[in-house]
């Protein structure tokens, strides 16, 4: 399994945020074909005295590298990645890498 | 479920940090009781002319912040806590919060 991860800063507004990202955004998401699992979470910071740097953080599944590589060269790819700078008024920062699985989990 | 999110920074030796994570702390990080879950995936940046912030992003799960909180109350998670600072030497950062699913996945 090939892991994408998408991780947004805080946002200006995180109300406006949140209703963009459920609405618009996660639909146009999982369009992307070729997708195996698509999660989000919050993500606070484990200690109270440090603002976290991220407010959501996002991962996508797919089978492989390559299928990744093709998701985003298909026009839903595009239209999910295009979709980014219309919310993420914190920035984002997107990571790819293979999955080691530690102990198996069923998600949905 | 709930998602503890950790993020490695970029080690100083990257062979001597996957050593040890593979041998000695995903060993103890299977022990913290109430785990739902463990994935860890390479965090290399999708835009070639950018460095990675992280090494490693590993995925801890558990049922509710609740169970997260009483894992690492637990003997075993100040072990498997206490152990980071034996290897993180690009340093860590954690977070937590819920997990919505968008498009379930089996993961192992």
């Amino acid at each position: 399994m090939f892991q994408l991860t998408v991780l947004y800063g805080q946002p200006q507004d995180t109300e406006a945020f949140d209703r963009y990202y459920e609405q618009t955004h996660a639909p146009l998401a999982l369009k992307i074909p070729g997708l195996k699992g698509y999660t989000a979470a919050r993500g606070a910071s484990i200690n109270p005295q440090e603002n976290s740097p991220y407010y959501l953080i996002a991962i996508l599944y797919f089978d492989s590298q390559e299928a990744m590589g093709a998701a985003f060269e298909s026009p839903e790819g595009h239209a999910a990645a295009g979709d980014v700078q219309n919310f993420a008024t914190g920035g984002v920062t997107m990571l790819a890498g293979g999955v080691q699985i530690y102990d198996p989990v069923s998600l949905g």
